[in-house]
């Protein structure tokens, strides 16, 4: 698959809330960047294990009420994606605030998978 | 100034139609790269100058009906903006044709100055 192609799919998953199953987009070796971390949940994260682990703490720890992927933005062989979400967390200091917010998420590809998200937000 | 405050700025002018006013921010020798380009408007770009000649191209050449600017969004160095445009370009092979675009900004700080943007979007 190309760039389009592999961001078509992906945006497609994440609409039908099947984030996780976007992971076979990736190679196994991709890096993930988020904007802030902490010592159990580093901002970078490298591998698809890691990265699968990281998003399955997140969505057992989140109620989603609503969320919604736009794009792909291609530029060479990166593509992004508008995600917005609303969400309340299940625990935690901000826990049972629901919250809305809207994420850009930035994909690296090389040979027809993804290697490298790059995620961009604003927390509070 | 700070990623963060430079990001803010920037959307701030945006918003309120100064959207060259931004160019302030930049460093003098600031890189863009487009998605895509032309033979006369390629897709890379270097310097300031060139940088507010295609701005100024683009606004002489297209009626803006409506423009939002989202963000910023940081991550380290970097930080997103999302821009919704509904404009009508008044030449060329889409001439008249009213269109509803969303488009992600990618900007790179270095010493307090933007030395790179990047613009990832789809067209058609």
């Amino acid at each position: 698959m190309n760039v389009q192609e592999i961001g078509q799919k992906l945006v497609e998953l994440c609409r039908a809330g099947k984030n996780l199953d976007a992971l076979s987009l990736y190679a196994p070796d991709t890096v993930s960047v988020e904007a802030m971390g902490t010592e159990t949940m580093p901002a970078v994260m490298k591998g698809v294990d890691a990265i699968r682990g990281k998003g399955e703490w997140w969505f057992a720890n989140n109620e989603v009420h609503r969320s919604d992927a736009r794009g792909p933005y291609p530029n060479g062989e990166r593509f992004a994606v508008v995600f917005d979400f609303e969400f309340t967390a299940k625990e935690g200091p901000t826990a049972g605030q629901r919250v809305k917010m809207e994420e850009v998420a930035l994909y690296t590809v090389e040979n027809g998978k993804i290697v490298r998200e790059e995620f961009f937000y604003s927390m509070g």
